[in-house]
């Protein structure tokens, strides 16, 4: 007689329940956000550093973005029209004494003190790579460039689900260059990061995938992403032995980004983009799930890989 | 004959253009944001581990804070009292297909579309520390309690002064507890952290300070945090040589935190707080202005105390 079959929805709770029991993280007073421990957040870094390794002479320069970006390059990712529901805006007080005694009157009464900012310049990042793009306007060199990058991305998706988090890291191998480069480097990664979550004991497949674009116009979004195989995944059980989780994410965005922030190839043409993502936090959990609450016990060549 | 005297603003401008040519600066497209280069996040990154290696024994738990926290606790931080100038709060997208075309329609047109979005149950961090007080809700250990946290801070102040930037990071040593050993937590700490710095090669010195509160009435606050001297700071050159910046900053809330978020001592009092917090970008860049844009030919006792 096993224990009784649990649903995905009660494996979510019961993952969560024993990482906030184990003290690895510590609930944020809101669904999907949370405080990572020292423990955590060492086998995050572990994980960064283990892909920075793999990416060693073909990463390119590093950038480690904040966790704000330009609000008018964010616009120009056309984020807005895939994911309006996961984008998160910055709204700040510009003003004097009068309106800030508003703002308090309406903080102590309880009503939305929001409605007395404006928009600010800045928004929250979408994704670790796209603050990269207007950083890049102009020609490219021959052969295009590499970059490894990393952030705080921001999604708007409160859940119990641990591995669905508000605010979570990704890090990147992006290239930006010519199409069928673009294409070699997305596979080329799919393959060596597979094998390298792999190394960590991690029971991984890759799968082709698509995003959740949203609404009506989503659902044609989705289907093309789907037929013209831009998007794959590395999945691992993480919160769900039934259903897998996405743990990294590499993809193709053809000339989207080219295109939109005006980078050219040496040839002239607008350049393609393609991108692995390594969620960092993501990872973490499935290791978690794997081998246990208690990071010291974790078999040695695991913990020995995510030695810095 | 030497160069001609510059003015603060003057030196800040070159400063920051050094950082920008230099590539350890990314320019993020908006004042005050910036992309770091990978030698830029190692130096953070050591500074951040030399204040752990300082606090060892003594730091309590590790906490590392995603950069957003609970609408619910900021508000409770009242830092919309004292510094609503400063402060971002997250708004997000709830509607359907419908509203979705209004958005893009916005966007298009150059509208503000953020008009069309409502506020979310998060806001940007506005202090590491901050999110740590509603967790402890209830009664402390006999002592009080010791915690080690850090997390990217929002700051709403576009600058061409480097060291002003809307998104960095705190690295804090907070105690939680009896009033005299949050004081004294404060002094040992500034002492510490002073001493820390100095090591480091920087010219450092302890300054009495007040926090920047806003408009008529944080004037009287401002005078009255200086004449109960709850707030010191670590100063040094960093993009003036003549007007110096905070590098660390210790504070006394007394019972601030401890009675608005509920904290009580083992005595049954409202907790006092004090925290110190390296401000983890502007000691490196204390560190490029006092020892240059060339991280490989820092002084060798500086860059072995930055290994992690």
């Amino acid at each position: 007689m096993g224990r009784p079959a649990q649903g995905p929805d009660e494996e979510r709770a019961a993952f969560r329940a024993e990482l906030l029991a184990s003290g690895l993280l510590v609930h944020g007073g809101v669904d999907g956000l949370y405080q990572r421990s020292g423990a955590f957040e060492r086998v995050v870094r572990g994980v960064e550093a283990l892909a920075s390794r793999a990416g060693h002479g073909r990463g390119g320069p590093q950038l480690f973005f904040p966790p704000i970006m330009a609000k008018d390059a964010f616009e120009r990712t056309d984020y807005l029209r895939s994911f309006p529901d996961l984008a998160g805006a910055v709204e700040v007080f510009n003003g004097g004494d009068a309106e800030h005694a508003e703002l308090l009157l309406a903080l102590e009464q309880g009503r939305n003190w929001t409605d007395l900012l404006v928009p600010s310049e800045v928004a929250l990042s979408s994704a670790a790579c796209h603050p990269l793009y207007a950083t890049l306007a102009g020609t490219l060199p021959a052969g295009g460039s590499h970059y490894e990058v990393q952030g705080y991305c921001f999604r708007h998706e409160p859940s119990i689900d641990p591995v669905r988090m508000q605010s979570f890291r990704q890090h990147e191998f992006v290239y930006v260059g010519e199409p069928e480069s673009a294409r070699s480097h997305r596979d080329a990664w799919l393959e060596r990061g597979a094998e390298l979550l792999e190394s960590l004991g991690l029971d991984v497949r890759v799968e082709e995938a698509n995003d959740p674009f949203f609404g009506r116009a989503g659902r044609m979004l989705a289907a093309n992403q789907r037929a013209t195989a831009l998007k794959f995944e590395i999945t691992a059980p993480v919160s769900s032995d039934v259903a897998r989780t996405a743990i990294a994410s590499a993809n193709c965005h053809e000339s989207h980004f080219g295109e939109t922030f005006g980078i050219r190839t040496a040839d002239g043409i607008a350049a393609h983009s393609a991108c692995i993502g390594f969620g960092l936090e993501r990872i973490a959990l499935a290791l978690v799930k794997r081998h246990g609450t208690d990071v010291e016990r974790w078999p040695a060549e695991v913990r020995e890989a995510l030695r810095a």
